[in-house]
């Protein structure tokens, strides 16, 4: 039984549509939402609308839902809708009249929202455990061939004598300004919006805010009810934008590999048993994770800008539009997981090809060089620069 | 087993993140790759590949494989990696050495670009016919309900009048529209990429490729095999662009009952039975299904931009990143087909207001007519009009 | 001074705000909304609205901008906001009344879109032009050096060997399928909005739409008026769509000839003058021309992403938001024809290396081959892959 | 002439193709490039590669262009290509052999990044006071009728009651959490560039690159000079996300007061000298300020995704693609800026239509306080919220 029915059925395909995939992606929400309920119901103890064996009733049952949960147990049903729902139709069929208490002083609007920022709060430590393997990955391989000297290119055409500790370092450094700009996204995450309720607060009833802002740890409160309203998909999007920052690092180190392990470039080599096959071509090693994490940038860029094209040109309060907000921040913290999984992975197995990367170091990689030498004995640079592009002009 | 597999095990992890959900999105084009697969079959037949009796056995094998997945019995195993794989494996392990004959002379290449043709061929077919279907439901409408005068806007503000027929009839026009350029994405589409092989053609066997586009029903032959390779992904893009512009129509359509169905402008009332309600405020009436369709044009959106996104910057010849092209299409059909449905229920059920549309034809709505009348006296359009606003601003 | 100002000033921020850089913009439509407001006018004397010697006066004066705009000396003021404004204030400057009757039975919306069309109905046969004279240069390079055997690629490595003519053709038939959906576009944009005013038409005047549609030589007649609102930027939409598609042809052979002019792969070579520098590096050759076609397919997406964004969630009738298509819309044209123009000059100057290409020609790309012999013995397709698949390890 | 141009003639074409309007964009970095080449001098001066009097030439020569930009008086030529070439130019033709000196020791690829950076510095600090300056405006208009209540609103239909104060104070709060995003911006911006020349650091000489980021007042070095390379783009579209933000946030503002200024609605009235008129309904007083603010959202947005399109899928090192990633960011700040400042003097004048807010306030708006009420008295909350609706469906 859905929260608002009140008589009148709602047609089955409009139930469909509505819907939708959403009793699914809210498996994922299920703990979060029962941690937020029972601070909510304490502190609906603490004001006196339920009583103290009313608030151990309800924390049992929400405990018990978090282990069902947690073994794959509690399942949401399509006529349910979603995880808040679920939750309060198995308290009460469990527990009686408690049941239809606890969705005092809230909406599944202030609920929802609590439930997401617990969920990305833990989500950014994830990411940024993730982030910090894949800097400590680049740094062994740093330790074991970054001494490797290697042509560094512009436009794809060589350019200048570079390592393969700078190579791989700028990754590291591209990695740690996104741990600067994840960690920004944490601070904007960590406000409590319990209470808002719909948007406007809760009348008549006293309800005290800094109490489950503080039993959810979170760092302060959104006072302004209509803002943590305001705040769906906005937050989300940034949370996506930081995401689509460490995807970037991971596309051009990808786009990398993928060049430098080509017959032609040979600079690196990739670990065997991490590429595919043809199914035509019996000689192939293909190098399809790189091909897909390159890919898998813009499957991250376009769900954000799935959300912010969503939640724009609409008036404030909620709109259902937001609804729709949920998936692509899923998909996209999903995708950005596993991406950092497998890139550290493979690049533990990456293979320096030192012979190819020194011989790719031909002699107008050094013009620059001959260029400062002239620059040293007093020649003015821009004239030197015409000399050693002359001589070398000559010398082909 | 993999098709490409020759001894080196592929990491597992790796394997899961290549196939990805590969496997369970394929299941919709089992059917089409069978199709393609018994015209193959009688192709080599028909070049002395395989035998009469080969290919009688491979039709009823693969006919087997049809039937099942109607019904919901063939599952494509995640080793199996895609639905190719996953037939070639049935094949073989149901009727011997005949299996591993089928992949002849074809690579899984052009294999995905022939089935996601008659996919798509298919699927156009039904978003033409919801079209149709919604400009009927349109048409009832205006034929109910179409001489009511409402106030037409700009700029959201009331400026001519205008009437219902005008109104939802404008909509009838954008579907014609849409269905033009459906129409000339399915030109695009109907051309066979069967025997391009992995890109590069067929080496060594003659295969007659006239033969397989004509028992598939394709009006052409795609001639050039790198050419099949470069039209995969752009080929979708189109496809999804056409649907873009459907839900761009919907998404109007759904502005503007949402706007018109608000307590303030009154214009029309929505259906009871298509609402849902609110988990705190109980007298709310809340238009979701509208609100999903108009934010649903922007999933479309994205989707398409996804696809653009992935395929650019990308060589010539496959790359693996096009296998991420396949879940956006799938979603913007299925997404459009769904949008196209209920709005159809809906709008079949939406009253006009008569009597508020008449209240809201308020005086200053004549005001362009009233310049008219005194162009038709002989003043100057631009002289009439100031006047007109002269007059309006005294009566105020 | 404004066509609506009535007495208020308006503040002048707001002005400069509001017309932003409109009065630059559009004067590459002065041209063609001289020509709408003569066939208008004509319409207008048709229906007696107005004398012979007005109409005649009307023309000339028209005609009299068009000349001068063709010379650039026709100048839209910041203050006059748009080409309809300096055009009305100058036939009303010089011609007097009559100059003031000219906006009788329309408005500015119809008139831009009226503009718009025919502005784009010329630039489509533009586009068509240039990447027809892009297949020439394609089948010329063709002719030259198609001949030239060299290693076709799938995931960036070497799979099978395929000719220039072959990976050259692949783009002619890309530009074909462009060229379709360039006609497909015509179609829509041809159909006449002048007469639908701002959205609901003319009251009180019997105007005559078929009468000026066929002045204009429009195919058709955009009947609902309010329709003719819902298509702007609707259907600029699906021109950029084209136009996108385009570029994406053009991304993909960019980004081959990047590749496969670099020192590792050189199997084309660009030509000096059409290459630049780096001001530090005496000894680089760089192509950027290349580099810039490549990034320019996104700034014709983005703009495409820019406006299919911008109009949506919008309700029915004109709503000012649509004033920002325009740019894009210019932006994604110009863009194109610039890229076409300057692909083709370069094409016709790569040249193919062909003793390169012959060198890359390894025996591995030949492993299909071999497998297709092996068939061709009686040896099922999968037992010969795996065959091959070992010698080549073995020979390794 | 050009930095590189060493004897052979670029093509004209190409000329134009390559360097588009980059000499007209690089107009507002010229200040910015000369700050950093003076401190590029002095630096060149302590390392003794300039001598003291040439190091104050420089200064004087570049204080003498930063004097001239400011007055609009230096003009970089389309031959220059760029503001790096055109200052080179001034100098070396002013003030002879020093001009060709300024160039040692670094490149226009890490001249580019310092002036953008600089100027981001620059820019950050004028959003934030344009930001601060609308929170101003904001709650001038709070203390003015803050107090006056309204109905709030969810999915467009009638909610719970809220008040003026509530409703705008939500969007300083969105602004303060916009401000936090802007600020994590300015720590990414503030680190310095300069020395990584072409992506490769300067070899032979011994430059001392603390020095310059300690004279450019950055707060630190960017060591690894690949990255330097990798961040152009990446850096940007972090920028241009924070400024996204803050235009969703005038997004929702322009949608309520577009919507809440309808007739229908009339909760404020807009000031008269900022709304436009029609050119055909005498009546019209169109939000045409507000409409544009909405918009120009999804020109940022646009914007943003082309800056994270085009990055994508390039390998290491500088990509002349990076170029066209400055005309967005530029376009983005000038919208962001301009819109703020717009807003700002529009909401200095909106009025509250204190009688209409009064009016809306329907007895529905109150059914959740109803619910509570019997809350109070014991009623579980699904009970009561029943009670409540079956009431409300009575009595209409």
């Amino acid at each position: 039984m859905k929260l608002w029915e009140k008589g009148i059925a709602v047609d089955k395909e409009v139930e469909a549509f509505t819907v939708g995939n959403d009793y699914l992606l809210d498996q994922r929400l299920v703990e979060f939402d029962c941690i937020a309920s029972i601070a909510h119901s304490k502190m609906l103890g603490k004001i006196n609308v339920l009583t103290k064996s009313e608030v151990a009733q309800l924390e049992k049952g929400l405990n018990e839902i978090i282990a069902l949960s947690k073994s794959g147990k509690f399942q949401i049903s399509k006529q349910d809708e979603d995880c808040h729902t679920a939750i309060e139709n198995y308290l009460t069929e469990k527990y009686g009249d408690v049941g239809k208490k606890i969705h005092t002083a809230r909406s599944r609007n202030d609920q929802v929202l609590t439930a997401l920022r617990l969920y990305e709060k833990h989500e950014l430590q994830q990411v940024k455990k993730l982030v910090a393997e894949m800097q400590n990955t680049l740094q062994t391989a740093i330790k074991n061939q970054g001494s490797v000297k290697m042509p560094g290119y512009t436009h794809m055409q060589r350019a200048m004598p570079t390592t393969v500790a700078t190579w791989l370092g700028s990754f590291q450094d591209a990695l740690a300004d996104d741990l600067q700009l994840l960690d920004a996204t944490f601070t904007l995450v960590d406000a409590s919006p319990l209470g808002t309720a719909a948007g406007f607060g809760v009348p008549v009833l006293e309800i005290d805010r800094e109490f489950t802002a503080k039993e959810l740890k979170f760092a302060k409160l959104i006072k302004n009810p209509i803002y943590a309203q305001l705040s769906r998909g906005k937050l989300e999007s940034s949370f996506m934008h930081s995401l689509t920052q460490v995807m970037l690092t991971l596309n051009k180190l990808a786009t990398d590999l993928t060049l430098f392990s080509t017959t032609e470039f040979s600079l690196v080599s990739l670990p065997e048993n991490m590429c595919t096959g043809s199914s035509i071509m019996p000689q192939k090693k293909n190098p399809d994770v790189l091909e897909l994490v390159r890919a898998k940038y813009h499957v991250v860029l376009a769900e954000e800008f799935k959300v912010k094209s969503i939640i724009a040109n609409l008036p404030s309060g909620y709109n259902r539009d937001l609804q729709l907000t949920k998936e692509p921040l899923f998909t996209s913290i999903d995708t950005t997981e596993q991406s950092l999984k497998i890139m550290s992975l493979l690049v533990k197995q990456v293979k320096i090809n030192e012979s190819n990367c020194t011989k790719s170091l031909t002699r107008e990689l050094f013009a620059t060089e001959e260029a400062y030498k002239l620059v040293k004995k007093g020649v003015p640079f821009r004239e030197a620069y015409r000399q050693v592009a002359q001589s070398l002009k000559e010398k082909k």
